[in-house]
Protein backbone atom coordinates (compact mmCIF):
# COMPACT_ATOMS: atom_id res chain seq x y z
CA UNK A 1 0.00 0.00 0.00
CA UNK A 2 1.89 3.60 -0.97
CA UNK A 3 1.01 7.13 0.26
CA UNK A 4 -2.65 8.14 -1.02
CA UNK A 5 -3.43 4.40 1.19
CA UNK A 6 -4.08 2.84 -1.87
CA UNK A 7 -2.62 -0.79 -3.53
CA UNK A 8 -0.82 0.08 -6.97
CA UNK A 9 -3.37 0.00 -9.49
CA UNK A 10 -2.43 -1.24 -13.24
CA UNK A 11 -4.05 -1.76 -16.49
CA UNK A 12 -2.79 -2.39 -19.94
CA UNK A 13 -3.49 -0.48 -22.86
CA UNK A 14 -3.35 -3.27 -26.48
CA UNK A 15 -3.78 -2.33 -29.95
CA UNK A 16 -2.03 -2.34 -33.08
CA UNK A 17 0.17 0.51 -34.11
CA UNK A 18 -1.31 3.85 -34.47
CA UNK A 19 -3.78 2.83 -32.53
CA UNK A 20 -3.19 5.46 -30.29
CA UNK A 21 -2.07 3.78 -27.41
CA UNK A 22 0.72 6.30 -26.28
CA UNK A 23 -1.89 9.06 -26.55
CA UNK A 24 -4.18 7.47 -24.51
CA UNK A 25 -1.63 6.90 -21.60
CA UNK A 26 -0.68 10.21 -22.00
CA UNK A 27 -4.48 11.70 -21.65
CA UNK A 28 -4.27 8.98 -18.59
CA UNK A 29 -1.40 10.06 -16.52
CA UNK A 30 -2.57 13.77 -16.86
CA UNK A 31 -5.83 12.96 -15.53
CA UNK A 32 -4.44 10.62 -12.50
CA UNK A 33 -1.70 13.49 -12.25
CA UNK A 34 -4.42 16.11 -11.81
CA UNK A 35 -5.84 13.75 -8.84
CA UNK A 36 -2.94 13.99 -7.31
CA UNK A 37 -1.98 10.33 -8.04
CA UNK A 38 1.94 8.79 -8.54
CA UNK A 39 1.56 7.35 -12.09
CA UNK A 40 4.35 4.89 -13.92
CA UNK A 41 4.34 3.18 -17.35
CA UNK A 42 6.09 0.26 -19.34
CA UNK A 43 5.80 0.19 -22.34
CA UNK A 44 6.91 -3.02 -25.05
CA UNK A 45 9.32 -0.56 -27.95
CA UNK A 46 6.75 -2.50 -30.76
CA UNK A 47 8.51 -1.22 -33.70
CA UNK A 48 11.54 -3.88 -33.25
CA UNK A 49 15.02 -2.48 -31.71
CA UNK A 50 16.31 -1.41 -28.93
CA UNK A 51 14.49 2.00 -27.51
CA UNK A 52 16.10 5.19 -28.82
CA UNK A 53 18.61 7.13 -27.95
CA UNK A 54 21.03 5.35 -26.04
CA UNK A 55 24.16 4.80 -27.91
CA UNK A 56 27.58 6.22 -27.34
CA UNK A 57 26.02 7.27 -23.59
CA UNK A 58 28.35 6.59 -20.80
CA UNK A 59 25.26 3.74 -19.77
CA UNK A 60 25.95 2.12 -23.15
CA UNK A 61 29.83 1.64 -22.39
CA UNK A 62 29.24 0.25 -19.17
CA UNK A 63 27.01 -2.24 -20.64
CA UNK A 64 28.96 -2.89 -23.41
CA UNK A 65 31.37 -3.71 -21.22
CA UNK A 66 29.29 -6.66 -19.16
CA UNK A 67 27.25 -4.71 -16.64
CA UNK A 68 24.21 -5.69 -16.09
CA UNK A 69 22.14 -2.82 -15.44
CA UNK A 70 23.51 1.10 -15.51
CA UNK A 71 21.84 4.25 -14.07
CA UNK A 72 22.69 7.88 -14.96
CA UNK A 73 21.48 10.54 -12.76
CA UNK A 74 21.79 14.69 -14.43
CA UNK A 75 19.47 17.27 -13.89
CA UNK A 76 16.29 15.67 -12.16
CA UNK A 77 16.12 12.66 -14.52
CA UNK A 78 17.64 9.75 -13.80
CA UNK A 79 18.19 6.92 -16.82
CA UNK A 80 18.09 2.77 -16.23
CA UNK A 81 19.38 0.42 -18.62
CA UNK A 82 19.03 -3.04 -17.96
CA UNK A 83 19.85 -5.90 -19.79
CA UNK A 84 16.26 -7.50 -20.23
CA UNK A 85 16.85 -11.21 -19.92
CA UNK A 86 18.28 -9.68 -16.03
CA UNK A 87 14.58 -8.41 -15.44
CA UNK A 88 11.20 -9.08 -15.87
CA UNK A 89 8.14 -6.95 -15.72
CA UNK A 90 7.16 -8.38 -12.05
CA UNK A 91 11.19 -6.83 -11.01
CA UNK A 92 10.13 -3.46 -12.32
CA UNK A 93 6.14 -3.42 -10.95
CA UNK A 94 8.60 -4.38 -7.33
CA UNK A 95 10.60 -1.38 -7.84
CA UNK A 96 7.58 0.82 -8.79
CA UNK A 97 5.60 -0.16 -5.73
CA UNK A 98 8.82 0.84 -3.50
CA UNK A 99 8.47 3.95 -5.82
CA UNK A 100 5.21 4.43 -4.00
CA UNK A 101 3.38 4.84 -7.46
CA UNK A 102 -0.29 5.07 -7.64
CA UNK A 103 -1.45 3.62 -11.08
CA UNK A 104 0.97 2.09 -13.46
CA UNK A 105 -0.24 1.88 -17.28
CA UNK A 106 1.34 -0.84 -19.38
CA UNK A 107 1.33 -0.14 -22.73
CA UNK A 108 1.83 -3.60 -24.71
CA UNK A 109 2.58 -7.35 -23.88
CA UNK A 110 -0.48 -8.78 -25.24
CA UNK A 111 0.33 -12.38 -23.02
CA UNK A 112 0.96 -10.95 -19.65
CA UNK A 113 -2.09 -10.95 -17.36
CA UNK A 114 -3.37 -7.73 -16.35
CA UNK A 115 -6.97 -6.01 -17.46
CA UNK A 116 -6.98 -4.58 -21.12
CA UNK A 117 -7.70 -2.01 -22.86
CA UNK A 118 -8.26 -2.53 -26.27
CA UNK A 119 -7.61 0.01 -29.01
CA UNK A 120 -8.83 -0.36 -32.34
CA UNK A 121 -8.79 1.28 -35.52
CA UNK A 122 -11.06 -0.55 -37.89
CA UNK A 123 -14.00 -3.47 -37.73
CA UNK A 124 -11.05 -5.75 -38.79
CA UNK A 125 -9.18 -5.34 -35.53
CA UNK A 126 -11.93 -6.72 -33.33
CA UNK A 127 -9.92 -10.21 -34.05
CA UNK A 128 -7.78 -9.04 -31.14
CA UNK A 129 -10.14 -9.77 -28.63
CA UNK A 130 -9.81 -13.69 -29.23
CA UNK A 131 -6.13 -13.54 -29.00
CA UNK A 132 -5.99 -11.77 -25.18
CA UNK A 133 -7.33 -11.59 -21.49
CA UNK A 134 -9.13 -9.91 -19.59
CA UNK A 135 -10.23 -7.02 -22.06
CA UNK A 136 -11.86 -4.71 -19.56
CA UNK A 137 -13.29 -2.19 -22.72
CA UNK A 138 -12.51 -1.24 -26.19
CA UNK A 139 -12.13 1.89 -27.58
CA UNK A 140 -12.82 2.40 -30.96
CA UNK A 141 -12.43 6.19 -32.13
CA UNK A 142 -13.76 5.35 -35.31
CA UNK A 143 -17.03 4.29 -34.31
CA UNK A 144 -16.07 1.96 -36.78
CA UNK A 145 -17.46 -1.79 -35.04
CA UNK A 146 -21.56 -2.35 -35.60
CA UNK A 147 -21.86 -5.54 -33.95
CA UNK A 148 -23.06 -5.41 -30.45
CA UNK A 149 -20.05 -7.03 -28.07
CA UNK A 150 -20.09 -8.72 -24.16
CA UNK A 151 -18.46 -5.79 -23.18
CA UNK A 152 -18.68 -1.66 -23.14
CA UNK A 153 -17.38 0.31 -26.20
CA UNK A 154 -16.35 3.44 -25.98
CA UNK A 155 -15.73 6.26 -28.82
CA UNK A 156 -13.80 8.63 -26.96
CA UNK A 157 -11.63 8.57 -24.08
CA UNK A 158 -13.37 10.87 -21.63
CA UNK A 159 -16.23 8.36 -21.37
CA UNK A 160 -13.87 5.89 -21.00
CA UNK A 161 -11.77 7.60 -18.17
CA UNK A 162 -15.09 8.19 -16.56
CA UNK A 163 -16.12 4.68 -16.80
CA UNK A 164 -12.83 3.19 -15.14
CA UNK A 165 -12.33 6.49 -12.77
CA UNK A 166 -16.02 5.26 -11.40
CA UNK A 167 -14.69 1.54 -10.37
CA UNK A 168 -11.24 1.19 -9.84
CA UNK A 169 -11.66 -2.46 -9.00
CA UNK A 170 -11.75 -2.80 -12.73
CA UNK A 171 -8.28 -2.35 -12.10
CA UNK A 172 -5.62 -4.97 -11.32
CA UNK A 173 -4.35 -4.74 -7.68
CA UNK A 174 -0.55 -5.20 -7.10
CA UNK B 1 22.51 -11.93 0.31
CA UNK B 2 22.68 -12.55 -3.77
CA UNK B 3 22.70 -16.09 -5.85
CA UNK B 4 26.43 -15.86 -5.30
CA UNK B 5 26.26 -16.08 -1.59
CA UNK B 6 27.63 -12.62 -1.32
CA UNK B 7 26.48 -9.58 0.33
CA UNK B 8 25.98 -7.01 -2.76
CA UNK B 9 29.31 -4.79 -2.47
CA UNK B 10 29.67 -1.14 -3.27
CA UNK B 11 32.59 1.21 -3.98
CA UNK B 12 32.44 4.79 -5.69
CA UNK B 13 34.57 6.32 -8.24
CA UNK B 14 35.33 10.00 -7.22
CA UNK B 15 37.48 12.60 -9.15
CA UNK B 16 37.21 15.64 -11.49
CA UNK B 17 36.19 15.61 -15.17
CA UNK B 18 38.56 13.46 -17.39
CA UNK B 19 40.27 11.27 -14.17
CA UNK B 20 39.39 8.20 -15.89
CA UNK B 21 36.75 7.07 -13.83
CA UNK B 22 34.35 5.69 -16.63
CA UNK B 23 37.32 4.20 -17.82
CA UNK B 24 37.96 2.65 -14.58
CA UNK B 25 34.62 1.77 -14.28
CA UNK B 26 34.68 -0.08 -17.41
CA UNK B 27 37.37 -2.02 -16.71
CA UNK B 28 36.42 -3.20 -13.06
CA UNK B 29 33.20 -4.22 -14.60
CA UNK B 30 34.92 -6.63 -17.18
CA UNK B 31 37.01 -7.62 -14.64
CA UNK B 32 34.17 -8.99 -12.31
CA UNK B 33 32.31 -10.27 -14.95
CA UNK B 34 34.83 -12.71 -15.91
CA UNK B 35 34.45 -13.74 -12.50
CA UNK B 36 30.80 -14.81 -13.04
CA UNK B 37 29.58 -11.37 -10.86
CA UNK B 38 26.86 -9.58 -12.02
CA UNK B 39 27.22 -5.59 -11.99
CA UNK B 40 25.76 -2.91 -12.06
CA UNK B 41 26.32 0.88 -12.28
CA UNK B 42 25.26 4.26 -10.77
CA UNK B 43 26.55 7.65 -12.28
CA UNK B 44 26.00 11.50 -11.79
CA UNK B 45 26.13 13.12 -14.96
CA UNK B 46 28.45 15.87 -14.15
CA UNK B 47 28.46 17.79 -17.42
CA UNK B 48 24.87 19.36 -16.28
CA UNK B 49 22.06 18.80 -18.20
CA UNK B 50 20.32 15.44 -18.73
CA UNK B 51 21.44 12.56 -19.64
CA UNK B 52 21.99 12.18 -23.53
CA UNK B 53 19.44 10.61 -26.05
CA UNK B 54 16.04 11.30 -24.14
CA UNK B 55 14.16 13.78 -26.48
CA UNK B 56 11.15 12.73 -28.57
CA UNK B 57 10.50 9.61 -26.86
CA UNK B 58 7.84 7.71 -25.72
CA UNK B 59 8.96 7.71 -22.66
CA UNK B 60 9.57 11.28 -22.51
CA UNK B 61 6.32 11.77 -23.80
CA UNK B 62 4.57 10.03 -20.69
CA UNK B 63 7.42 11.89 -18.20
CA UNK B 64 6.14 15.60 -20.01
CA UNK B 65 2.67 14.20 -19.57
CA UNK B 66 2.99 14.02 -15.57
CA UNK B 67 4.61 10.29 -15.05
CA UNK B 68 7.03 9.74 -12.13
CA UNK B 69 8.48 6.97 -14.06
CA UNK B 70 8.44 5.32 -17.75
CA UNK B 71 9.83 2.03 -18.92
CA UNK B 72 10.57 1.18 -22.22
CA UNK B 73 11.86 -2.43 -23.08
CA UNK B 74 12.77 -3.64 -26.92
CA UNK B 75 15.65 -6.04 -28.26
CA UNK B 76 16.73 -6.98 -24.69
CA UNK B 77 16.90 -3.79 -23.42
CA UNK B 78 15.15 -2.33 -20.74
CA UNK B 79 15.33 1.30 -20.33
CA UNK B 80 13.76 3.56 -17.12
CA UNK B 81 13.19 6.94 -16.93
CA UNK B 82 12.46 8.71 -13.01
CA UNK B 83 12.11 12.31 -11.99
CA UNK B 84 15.01 11.95 -9.36
CA UNK B 85 12.95 13.87 -6.44
CA UNK B 86 10.98 10.84 -6.51
CA UNK B 87 14.05 8.58 -6.24
CA UNK B 88 17.05 8.27 -3.75
CA UNK B 89 20.62 6.41 -4.54
CA UNK B 90 18.90 4.00 -2.30
CA UNK B 91 16.21 3.28 -4.08
CA UNK B 92 18.30 2.11 -6.88
CA UNK B 93 20.67 0.26 -4.17
CA UNK B 94 17.30 -1.57 -3.34
CA UNK B 95 16.46 -2.13 -6.75
CA UNK B 96 19.54 -3.91 -7.57
CA UNK B 97 19.58 -5.78 -4.62
CA UNK B 98 15.85 -7.36 -5.80
CA UNK B 99 17.94 -7.56 -9.59
CA UNK B 100 20.73 -9.76 -7.30
CA UNK B 101 23.70 -8.13 -8.18
CA UNK B 102 27.03 -8.41 -6.82
CA UNK B 103 28.92 -5.31 -7.21
CA UNK B 104 27.96 -1.95 -7.71
CA UNK B 105 30.28 0.76 -9.01
CA UNK B 106 29.00 4.43 -8.44
CA UNK B 107 30.24 7.18 -10.51
CA UNK B 108 30.51 10.27 -8.59
CA UNK B 109 28.62 11.70 -6.01
CA UNK B 110 30.85 13.25 -3.93
CA UNK B 111 28.81 12.96 -0.68
CA UNK B 112 27.70 9.65 -0.27
CA UNK B 113 29.14 7.57 2.58
CA UNK B 114 30.58 4.71 0.58
CA UNK B 115 34.39 3.56 -0.04
CA UNK B 116 36.04 5.36 -2.26
CA UNK B 117 38.78 5.35 -5.18
CA UNK B 118 39.62 8.98 -5.56
CA UNK B 119 41.48 9.51 -9.26
CA UNK B 120 43.77 12.24 -9.87
CA UNK B 121 45.31 13.86 -12.86
CA UNK B 122 47.52 16.08 -11.16
CA UNK B 123 49.41 16.94 -7.81
CA UNK B 124 46.81 19.73 -6.72
CA UNK B 125 43.78 17.47 -7.28
CA UNK B 126 45.16 15.77 -4.20
CA UNK B 127 43.04 18.80 -2.65
CA UNK B 128 39.77 16.57 -2.92
CA UNK B 129 40.97 13.94 -0.52
CA UNK B 130 39.97 16.53 2.26
CA UNK B 131 36.52 17.38 0.85
CA UNK B 132 35.57 13.52 0.38
CA UNK B 133 35.08 10.71 3.31
CA UNK B 134 36.37 7.18 3.33
CA UNK B 135 38.67 6.89 0.72
CA UNK B 136 40.28 3.86 0.48
CA UNK B 137 42.93 4.29 -2.25
CA UNK B 138 44.13 6.77 -5.04
CA UNK B 139 44.82 6.17 -8.57
CA UNK B 140 47.39 8.11 -9.21
CA UNK B 141 48.12 7.44 -13.40
CA UNK B 142 50.59 10.08 -14.16
CA UNK B 143 52.66 9.70 -11.05
CA UNK B 144 52.35 12.84 -10.29
CA UNK B 145 52.03 12.40 -6.17
CA UNK B 146 55.15 13.12 -4.95
CA UNK B 147 54.15 13.61 -1.04
CA UNK B 148 54.13 10.56 1.36
CA UNK B 149 50.16 10.10 2.18
CA UNK B 150 48.72 7.40 4.55
CA UNK B 151 46.03 5.53 2.07
CA UNK B 152 47.73 3.42 -0.76
CA UNK B 153 48.42 5.46 -4.14
CA UNK B 154 48.08 2.71 -7.26
CA UNK B 155 49.55 3.94 -10.30
CA UNK B 156 47.67 1.31 -12.84
CA UNK B 157 44.13 -0.26 -13.00
CA UNK B 158 45.40 -3.30 -12.58
CA UNK B 159 47.64 -3.21 -9.55
CA UNK B 160 44.32 -1.31 -7.90
CA UNK B 161 41.67 -4.12 -9.10
CA UNK B 162 44.26 -6.81 -7.22
CA UNK B 163 44.41 -4.60 -4.07
CA UNK B 164 40.88 -4.68 -3.90
CA UNK B 165 40.09 -8.77 -5.06
CA UNK B 166 42.91 -9.47 -2.48
CA UNK B 167 40.18 -7.58 0.29
CA UNK B 168 36.25 -7.57 -0.63
CA UNK B 169 35.78 -5.95 2.80
CA UNK B 170 37.27 -2.78 1.05
CA UNK B 171 33.41 -2.24 -0.31
CA UNK B 172 30.87 -1.13 1.45
CA UNK B 173 28.33 -3.87 2.30
CA UNK B 174 24.72 -3.52 1.27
Amino acid sequence: MNEMGLIMKIIQMVGYKDSGKTTLINYFIEAFNKDNYRVATIKHHGHGGQPLGIENTDSETNRQAGAVASAVEGDGLLQLSLNKNNISIENILFFYQQLAMDFVFIEGYKKIPFPKILLIKDQAEIALLEEIEKTVCILDRNETISSSLNIPVFHHAEELLSYLKADLTQFADF
